[in-house]
């Protein structure tokens, strides 16, 4: 159970607190994934088809959902969160090799340049909302002075994705306190999944998005490795939505966003773009910020990967982004980052003994990663729930027996 | 007409030359392309659907193909050419805008160190095979310097992919000659695709491959520009081929390679990869070289793009190449180079007035790439016929009917 | 008067506060400059020999002194601040084109992966210490959306030196108000160097460094433009220091970081590095942290350049970093940014008008670049005073007339 | 004996051969080399301090010097050749770790796509004059597929200068039997210098350039390693040369290039940068070409770097290259590359065991690779001898009696 419900009540005193969407929901995994819903992108996954099937990998969310209605900026409504993925655990600070990689970057990613200087990621990798990488970033400093005194500097790996439309993002309502919990509340085991921890309020192909996961395990003549992808959903356009090639999102054109209030929404930029729930206009006009968003890709494999092998996989997470539909929209930072839980010790200041994954067996690592990444995408629509945020703005879950509908229209759920 | 068939002497007296495919069916694009058959891809293709829809632009094609049979390094068989790509025609020196990406960089590119570096691409483009991007490569500074008197030193841009199965790559039959009269045949107006230019032996998705090209133009209020690409596929798995999001590769899994001779391949490297014709191995199982191979995409347009822009755009190339199931395999050299016919005079040694396409509209220009590069690579397959090259090797084409069916199977040809 | 001195009181309740360093001092200018000492370094600099004398660029300080003694997390004693930089001034949120380089990416500039991508810096540039990355940063989004009612999302930019040794780093003294106020009080005019905002407590050649600027300006048949340069410097070791050429840091290998108090630090790590003032060991052994720091080099000019002639001029200042003695040390994040002030307008979403510097008269504009580095080094530690910090430990600033010394003893300050 | 001399006898056959400097003098480094001369740059140099102390490297020259007089395009003058490193000498084909960096990408460097893909050099570094990269290329193609039956196909590394103004560039002398002959040249021991090579036509700084050597090994306790630099030296300015600190262009100002005929130079964009030697104007005006060259830096070590380690070796060499005065001027193709010796069989196609030297230590490193590059181009200068070549023209080599004048003038050679 990695994930926790804060409700968030900073300057919330007057406002009725109500909880969308149960935290058991989320957690227990109780929900169809892809997999269960019998669309399964090709290869062979590990037994959770999570990220944590690559040993040592723990994730943690903390979920903050809190408030209704209009927008009062500070005050919410909140609807954001934080995930912490790490590399070997909690109770481990060995760096692993790491690599990333930009398909477009209209994205935050703290802490990349000495990933790519170094060739290793010194922490974990914190995902939270656009405004709030600052203070994610300094309490991973203080989680890691607190466990390493003798600590001189850190620099930590922190992403984000915008929640700006169902969250009141320039509140700033992710505290260090939220970034310390999700840190301690990760685990291994089966990853909540949907509008959890950093993805609680996100978007994805104007459904809504949040977090997902999957994993593929290599044949034993390859080494038998494990490719986990976690990714943090909040890109993409409705129109270019494609499941296992099927186009998806033109099958589905409806069940757009809009808000469910009589008085329009508190914030100017938003009025134009989200219509009233149930008026004609809602879904029927091209969406203005359609493929306004960003997705944060992280891919853990136990393979044994030096960094510029690492960074070849974060390219082919793009790839699967790309096969999804997303085309690295201007408006999204769509930023890739992995990272190989093999050669413990790496980092120590002696010379050491390493292993390395030939370049002539990658083939079936990036095709892992490409399938696990289609399937993370598709794995945190499949979870998210349909959420009303800031301004009463709904965004709608994709509906799991429409889109059974359309696949099996398109000649599939039977083959391969 | 762009392409010309030159008959590769060079050592060959004692063997019968024979043309393999007519070149008049290679360059009147009288055989049907995608669209003709009614696979749409998405967007709104220029009037040749080619590069050449960008104003300026022009293709030549010189194709070697002489000599069958057994390979006798330098003798032949030869199955191989060039083609120039010139962005403001052969004309005109003026330099372009230009960006560059490497998918995977198992593969040449010259010149794109002063591309990074100045943003300009100041010549044309060229693709070969990858043992005659030295040849080509000088020949490009000889007519540069017949063009340029005061020239002191030309960085071409030169890139390759391997025809190392249908051809003698080996026997260096691509002379300076056949780069000179590659640009000196380009022209404005329909390419010629498939067996023609640097495509000649190429192989794509295990199918034969070549040069292929599309285009797409932009709505009015987004400028109306057009984007064209033109690829050069030599690179894929048949397993993973996909178009419009069917898996044709997992459909069509025979018409694999083979040998059409009584002894076996000449080649030791080729002998435990390709079977012989009509044995019950042939195609049966894995093969070894799938993913071996490599793809050029150049993309061009009319809008005014900064070189930074155009790197963008070169980089969403890679996403057309992905969603046709290309996965910047390990042997696969899949590099991308981008550039705008807007702007003429940037490059002289004066301040210079510039217009720039902004960020916020270029998610249609990504669009169009992507859509575009899949187009391309699939005329590359559809225009391509079966041909038989050295060792007798055999490679087939993609069988248009086969394919219609099972397009139609998955639901396409009727849809969106 | 870009500085000013905030007495961090917080949990520092039972210290006696002392001001270390006259704020006074540090921003009147009043202290000889390279300069004013006769060392001249090439080229001809603007009016101020200032980052400022491109017109619009506000530079503003916070400088945070409070405290003395042993080092108390999370108490004191505190040497730290915030310096900002805003490209057209606190009154316009007009991007500007930039383009950034990492000589050694042991270091932190948020905000560049969109940067990298746009072309566009759409904001100010912060420099704090490491640990201030995360408040800063959020401090900026709040920042501008206060000034803009319609922000979306922001990425600022934020980058860092650690001045771990004088500061109590882990204790996060940077508050969200003094990033904000180092935004309030920037101005155009002369900028205070030395141990002023972001630069505080930094350390530079194991001499006192800090904030230092420069400028050059080019001849009028280049255009006439202007480079400035804005360095925190807190990287170099002592032995490597050249200026001017002449080896100083050989010539004064004395007056070495030591601890001015009876009982050791407080801190485990600091023990083994620093030794107590007067004790024989003092400079004597060599230093373990020598090179351990970080430099964050802003590039300012009004040159017409595109992005990518951006990033030349940022690896320009590597060089200018290099004859300083710099070697971009494992430890040392050694970070540059380059924006022009030109072309205002330019990241309007319409297709815009611009002008271009050419590429071949970038030479001038790359010299300017290389000289103003320098300078801005030097200046750096020539305003700089001896500041006793955290742990009582004393760094010592490089010695005015013992430098005069040694350059003429080079034969310099006669020379060109 | 690494060098050798082929008389260029293409179309040359009514002028009279005169051979431009004695190989003999060349190759048997009998002439003063810098640290001969008393200019030490710091640490301690390898036995022969030169590139092949690093055990395995081999270099090997080819030098092509025919023709006096008025240049006639295809004719001559020559004065140009061919330079080859082999990482593990000509017997073997084992791949090393490479990593690559563009100071200023004026320039060809081919292969360094896969080198940056892989991570591994898989065969010689070739350096030659810019309009022979081709030939080159190609003729190491030949090369390899000679030495391995089974090669499918080859990426070799070139890279280049022009000797555009010694040499008939535009005539394309090198043949791929003068390649061939460089790679079979090659040898351990010492390294010739000067106008040997690929430098045999260069400039550097103004002064008659070339091929230049150093080495430099590690302290014990940091494995005793070796790093070794060899420069094709055809850059820089005479106005910004520094040597050891000392501005000595400054100091040496004369001795500019001119033609030494009756009748001006045969090459109209030579006539207007050329003056007639003994003429009044030569050396009193701005030279035009200055900074118009490149220069080409391939370091080697045998500690143990990963490839993300020697792109930071190799961009340490761009700070050497700094510290005597290049800028990274705009027609300057400033490339470095870096590969390491250790860790033999890394790129068999299987997991294989490393050894990886930390970051931590690798400061040293660092600063020997500064050190070294300041010295090979030094060495390079050094070494030349003055040349008189195409149309006559007369490029000086920096007079030794002069320099270390200029240096004790300013206080060198007696110290550290």
């Amino acid at each position: 159970m990695q994930a926790a419900v804060r409700l968030a009540l900073t300057g919330l005193a007057v406002l009725t607190l109500v909880l969308v969407g149960a935290s058991a929901t989320h957690s227990d995994q109780s929900k169809p994934r892809a997999r269960d819903l019998g669309i399964l992108l090709g290869g062979t996954p590990g037994p959770l088809d999570a990220i944590t099937d690559v040993a040592g990998v723990e994730v943690g969310h903390i979920t903050l959902i809190a408030g209704e209605g209009r927008l009062v900026a500070g005050q919410g409504p909140v609807r954001t969160g934080v995930t912490a993925i790490l590399p070997r655990g909690k109770n481990s600070l060995d760096p692993v090799f790491a690599g990333w990689f930009s398909l477009n970057g209209n994205g935050e990613m703290t802490g990349t340049t000495w990933v790519e200087e170094s060739g290793f990621l010194e922490g974990p990798i914190m995902i939270t909302n656009t405004h709030s990488v600052g203070v994610v970033r300094d309490a991973v400093v203080e989680w890691t002075a607190a466990r390493n005194p003798n600590l001189v500097f850190a620099l930590p790996v922190v992403a984000e994705t915008a929640d700006a439309l169902l969250n009141d993002m320039n509140g700033f309502h992710v505290r260090k306190e939220d970034a310390l919990a999700a840190l301690d509340n990760a685990t291994s085991g089966p990853v909540a999944e949907g509008n959890v921890g950093g993805g609680t309020g996100m978007i994805c192909h104007e459904f809504k998005g949040g977090i997902g996961t999957a994993s593929r395990v290599l044949p034993p003549e390859l080494g038998g490795y494990t490719v986990g992808v976690l990714a943090q959903c909040n890109s993409g356009t409705r129109r270019e939505l494609r499941i296992d090639g099927v186009p998806v999102g033109l099958e589905i054109p409806d069940l757009h966003w809009c808000y469910d209030a009589d008085e329009p929404p508190a914030r100017e930029w938003v009025r134009p773009v989200v219509p009233r729930c149930g008026e004609a206009s809602a879904g029927a006009q091209p969406n203005p910020l359609a493929g306004t968003g960003s997705i944060i890709i992280v891919v853990a494999t136990d393979a044994p990967l030096l960094p510029h092998q690492l960074k070849r996989l974060a390219r082919r997470a793009a790839l699967g982004l790309g096969i999804m539909g997303g085309q690295g929209e201007n408006f999204s930072g769509d930023l890739m980052i992995a990272f190989s839980t093999a050669n413990p010790g790496a980092a120590e200041p002696r010379i050491v003994t390493l292993t390395m994954y030939p370049n002539q067996w990658m083939d079936a690592l990036f095709g892992a990663t490409i399938e696990a990444t289609q399937e993370a995408i598709l794995n945190a629509m499949l979870a998210a729930e349909t959420m009303t945020g800031a301004d009463s703005i709904r965004v709608f879950a994709l509906p799991h027996a429409r889109l059974l509908e359309v696949l099996r229209r398109y000649n599939r759920l039977a083959t391969h």
